[in-house]
This record gives C-alpha cells, sequence and structure tokens, in this order.
C-alpha cells in the first residue's frame, strides 16, 4: 500500500483545506493510505474530520508546531524541530511514508527535507519542477523554479537529467526532449554559462542520458516545443509568476468585459459552457504539485494559496510518482550519467577551488536564497 | 518639423508594411516628415506609394542593401555599410532626422545604432525598454529586454535611470516608480548582483535620482504595481517570450472552445463584441515599439512581424519621444545622477581590474549577445 505524509497545517488556509482534500483522494485511491502531520485537535474541529478519523487507512502523528511563510530557514530548521512540515518529512526518512507533500514555505521546506533526506550520489541541488499547460493540450514540465538562483551549467545538466527521469516515470514517453531556456535559438546565443550548459547537454545527449532539443525561447514554454524546459530558479520563479500575472490579467479583462452592461451580461450567459470549458483548461489548479527532485526521498509542494482541490492534485502527484518509482528513475539516470556529472563536477570543483572568489558552501548558499513560496 | 527615418526594408514582410504604415502616418500627423531608406525601385511597386511619393512631407533616400534577420553582428557592421538600417541611423547621426525606426535585425541595429551614434557619457550598455500592458489598464515598461545578457548591478542602476527619463517624458508622470525584478519581495533574496542593484537603487532614491519602489516579482509586471521594472536582458527577453506565447496559447484556447461545435459557434456571434473589445484591450500591437535607450540618438524598434498598423504605432513612438524631447531628459536624468553612477564606474572599474577572470571590452561581450530579434 502507498502511504503518504500530508503536512495538514501548511499552506495559506491549512487544514480544512488539507483535511478536505485528504478525505476527497482516500476516497478515490483505495490503495492508498495518508499519514496527516500537525496539531490533532484543530484537526478534529475541520468539517468531515469524523471520516477522516474513521478511514483505517488515515494516522495522526502529532506535531505541536507550525512553520509559517514569515519564518527564516534558521527558524524553520532549528528552533521548529517539531513542526508538521518535518516530522511528514521524517515520515519519509523512517521508511513510514513514500512521499510528503506540504503546502507550506517553500524556502523553509527545501532546507528541511534536503536536511533530513539529503541529496542523491551526483547532485549538488536539489531542484523544484513544476508542469505548466501548453498549446498542444499536454503540460511542459519546467525546472528549477527558485531554488537556486545562482546556477552553473552542471547544475543545469542536473536539473536536465533529473527533469527526464521525472517526465519519463510520469508519461509514457521514455525519451523526453529537453531545452535550453535561452534568448535565441542559435548556439552562440546567451550568457557563458548557457553557452556552455548547451555543450554539456550535447554531450549528455551524445552519451545517451538525455534527448537534447537544442535551445528554446520563453515562448516555446506555451508552445509545447519540448517536454522539458530548463532554466537557472531566478528564470524560472521570474516566468512562472509573470504566466500567473498575466493569466490573471486577461481573465480579469475577460470579466470586465462580459459585466460591461445588459447585453454584455446576456452574452456571458449564452456563452456560459464555453467560457466554463476554457476556464477548465487554463485551471493552473490542475497542475498543482511541483517536485522536489535530486534528494533521496520524494517531496511535493503545492501552491500556498491552494484550495481542497488543487491540494487533492498534490497528493495525486505524489501517489504517481510513487506509483511510478520515481525515485529509482531518477537513482537510475543519475548513475547512468555518472561518468558526465563526474567528469564535470571535477572541472567545476577546481574552478572553484582557484577562484579568486571563493563560494560559500553549498548549503548555505542555496537555503539564503530560496523563495518563500513556490509558484 | 519632426523627422523620422524608417528603415523601410526591415522586418518580416518588409516595404508593403513600412510603406503603409508611413503614409497613414503621415496622414495623421501633418506637423511630421518621413525619410524612407531602401530600395526605390522595389518601394515604387507598393500599393498606394504614388501617394507618398507626391507628399511634399516624403523624402526617399536610398539604400541598395538590406540586413537580413539571419545576418551576424560583423556582417551588419563590417560589410553592409549600405543597408537601408544603417543608412535610417545615418539620418540621426547627421541630424536629418531626429528618430529612427526599424522593424529588422535586433542585435544588428543595436549594434550599429551604438557603432554609429555612440553611447551617452554615463552610459556603460545601452538598453531596449518596451511596454507591456497591465491590469490598472495602464502599461508597464520594462528594461532591459535582450540587449545585454550579463548584468552588473550597475548596469541595473542605469537602466532604471534611463527608464525613468523615458516614462517620465512620455507619460504626465515626473516621479515614475521603479520596480527591481526579483524572486522575493524581501532585500535578502535573489542572487547577489540583485541585492547590490537594490543597495543602488536605494542610494539613487536617496539622492532624488529615482523613486525606488523595492524589489517585484514577475507577476507585479502585469499587476502594474510599479511603472517601470527593471531587469538584466536575459531575463526580460524569456518573460517577454513567455508572455506572447502564454497568450497566444490562451488566444488560441478562446478560439478552439467556441469554434467546438454549432451552439459554441452561435455563442460566438452573439459575444462577438464583448470579444472583440477584450481582444483589442490585449493587442499586443497597441505597444509596438521598443526604444533603444543610453545612445546619443533615437532609435526604435519594431517587432519584426509588425503589421502596418503596429509598424505606425512604432512610429508615433518614435514621434512622441521626439516631441517630448526625450534624448534632453535622458541626457539630464543621467547627469543628475552621474555623482552615483560615476562612483559606481570607479568601483565597477577596479573591480574588473582586479578580477582573476578578466572580462572581454565592453563592445565585443554586448555585440555578441545581442539576440536576433526583440520581443
Amino acid at each position: 500500500m502507498i502511504r503518504i505524509a500530508v503536512d495538514a497545517m501548511g499552506g495559506d488556509v491549512g487544514p480544512s483545506v488539507t483535511v478536505a482534500a485528504s478525505i476527497a483522494f482516500l476516497r478515490s485511491h483505495p490503495d492508498a493510505s495518508l499519514v496527516l502531520t500537525g496539531q490533532g485537535a484543530l484537526l478534529a474541529t475541520q468539517p468531515g474530520y469524523a471520516e477522516l478519523r474513521g478511514n483505517a487507512r488515515y494516522q495522526l502523528v502529532e506535531a505541536s508546531e507550525v512553520i509559517t511563510m514569515e519564518d527564516s530557514i534558521e527558524i524553520a530548521l532549528r528552533r521548529k524541530k517539531n513542526s508538521s512540515m518535518r516530522v511528514a518529512i521524517n515520515q519519509v526518512k523512517d521508511g513510514t511514508a513514500q512521499a510528503a507533500v506540504s503546502a507550506g514555505n517553500t524556502g523553509a521546506l527545501m532546507a528541511i527535507a534536503r536536511y533530513v533526506l539529503k541529496t542523491m550520489d551526483g547532485i549538488d541541488r536539489p531542484a523544484i519542477a513544476t508542469q505548466l499547460p501548453n498549446a498542444t493540450g499536454g503540460a511542459t514540465t519546467v525546472l528549477d523554479l527558485g531554488a537556486n538562483v545562482d546556477c552553473t551549467a552542471e547544475h543545469l545538466l542536473q536539473f536536465a537529467v533529473m527533469g527526464s527521469a521525472l517526465v519519463s516515470a510520469i508519461t509514457a514517453n521514455a525519451s523526453p526532449s529537453v531545452g535550453l531556456l535561452n534568448i535565441g535559438e542559435e548556439a552562440i546565443k546567451g550568457s557563458e554559462t548557457i553557452k556552455k550548459a548547451g555543450d554539456l547537454l550535447r554531450a549528455a545527449a551524445e552519451s545517451g542520458d538525455l534527448n537534447f532539443f537544442g535551445n528554446v525561447e520563453g515562448n516555446d514554454i506555451f508552445k509545447g516545443t519540448t517536454d522539458i524546459v530548463v532554466c537557472d530558479g531566478f528564470v524560472g520563479n521570474v516566468v512562472l509568476k509573470a504566466s500567473e500575472g498575466l493569466a490573471a490579467m486577461i481573465g480579469g479583462f475577460i470579466k470586465a468585459e462580459f459585466s460591461r452592461n445588459a447585453f454584455t451580461k446576456m452574452a456571458a450567459v449564452l456563452a456560459y459552457p464555453v467560457l466554463a470549458a476554457f476556464k477548465k483548461r487554463v485551471d493552473h489548479r490542475r497542475y498543482n504539485g511541483a517536485a522536489l527532485l535530486g534528494l533521496q526521498g520524494l517531496v511535493f509542494k503545492s501552491h500556498g494559496s491552494a484550495d481542497a482541490f488543487a491540494f487533492e492534485r498534490a497528493i495525486n502527484r505524489a501517489y504517481d510518482a510513487v506509483n511510478h518509482q520515481l525515485l529509482d528513475r531518477v537513482k537510475e539516470r543519475i548513475a547512468h550519467a555518472a561518468p558526465l556529472l563526474a567528469a564535470q563536477q571535477q572541472t567545476c570543483t577546481s574552478e572553484v577551488a582557484t577562484s579568486a572568489t571563493a563560494r560559500p558552501t553549498q548549503a548555505v548558499a542555496t537555503t539564503a536564497t530560496l523563495p518563500a513560496s513556490t509558484h
């Protein structure tokens, strides 16, 4: 039986969302069980909790503390050792659960997951991967989305290998195509890091580690030119948020135009089924649930503002990942790419060693620059 | 009389678009004249050219060569010295025209403009600034959009000063607000470059050089949180193209849903006035015409795929810029910020001098990394 740990306290809303989503998830997944971590007394006051408590596939693990969106990484990691988030991840570490899901503070989630679970061999930095809908009717997997703001070419290669493992695990596509996000299709464009990353990705394609398409541009994410788009966390985060902002603006304009007067309101009634179908098509809640990749355990991040429907989607995603042995797939892919990654890591390490400006240790560099929320 | 040079051969379409737009522009601007540069024989075959030729406010300057979208910077700059693009910019250099407009290869345009016109004192690198519609019904000015892929904090400060000059010149807003694009609102987030840029922008706000709002995130561009958003050219280009891709995808979905069956097609007819109003509201053609800032002359870049309506908007933008003394405004702003910029440039230069990894010369670094097209 697949067992998933849910941080019941995380997110902008908290228990009312996580409890409702958990009930719905257990109903639709008879072969799964859930461990909710958090304050039992608070959970008990949520609507429908009696059903959850009465379900043999449900278990509560008490966690007295809650990590807020405002908590620093330091507080989350060092002070709140009995937080619902950490206790959920501990379930994965102990083997009690096969994956953890949280809608809490992204920076804290990444830091705790990294501290508790550790990164996989061959991976310097975990990445956050999510799906964005594209014009083909499918979705483009984009990573990194904010875990790493200063990426080297080697990190981008690691992201590409992990993203390939993710997509090949959860879809029927054994050889998903990878695009390197750039400002022009020609190999000569972009920064030195991007150019070097292009060389590494081409080498990885030659050694059979991934299916490299080449450079892609911003519009290719939504065209669906490639299955995967790789970029540094700064660019990924900005693109994701700009897209959310643009979609919200367009939605607002449509609403405003249909609310303008009696005639347009009548048109809205007549066009309602069409608008509802359109809304469903671009409903970002369906794509909720970003994977934290490169850790020795599965962790999924829900959007902080997720409602019960969206949060259930994030639990579904964790379930699918367990069901398709995502962790083993990532390990296999990394192992296959090990010679290439090792060669690059050596180069990278020696570059750092000889660099005039020494970089801070990896752990500090990463945790200090995490965003407060994904998406 | 305001006189604008138009590269008649540039863009994906070429003379049919530039001639039609020029005719419309001259009709609506009785106090303006146009100089078209290109192959007269080809222009003469365009519909309506007789009207243009018969207009006393029109002049043709022959230019035998055309820079294609595929031409390298090297070819554009060194080989095609009689290109329509270069001849148009020469008109600005000579003082014959007060601004130049081209829909051609962005990289070539920036390189030629920079070579012919030179940058202003105090500006290391020119930037490309455009407007994106926002939820307030207004527009957000974003720069840089692809001229500079590796920006220092000092460059971001220069962009902020130039962007402030642009917005205060073309709108009634004397003190437009500036946001620094980042992955979190807190000053601690982001890369070292972004953090340092934040410090510089705060210092510039204290010295009265600009109105710094603070960090903004991707969604703030479309929310309209600030009048100006400053970012490096890589991020700006990716965001712009991703936004174009998302808008195209959403437009495609709306069309698909309304074309699904007889009922939805009827709904489309009834909703037509609403959909048309919506389409007009998000019509990116209205925002065509990006400013190349920081040069000793005004140059505007039209989207390569612009139609006559969009290209006319770009000429309008150049006209407005001349009318509002944009060049003087930028110079004044730069002069006011000179002490701060000079202090930063000295720091920057000494950092470069002592850096273990010497940077290539500015000109080469910039021209080698320009994208083939803005937007």
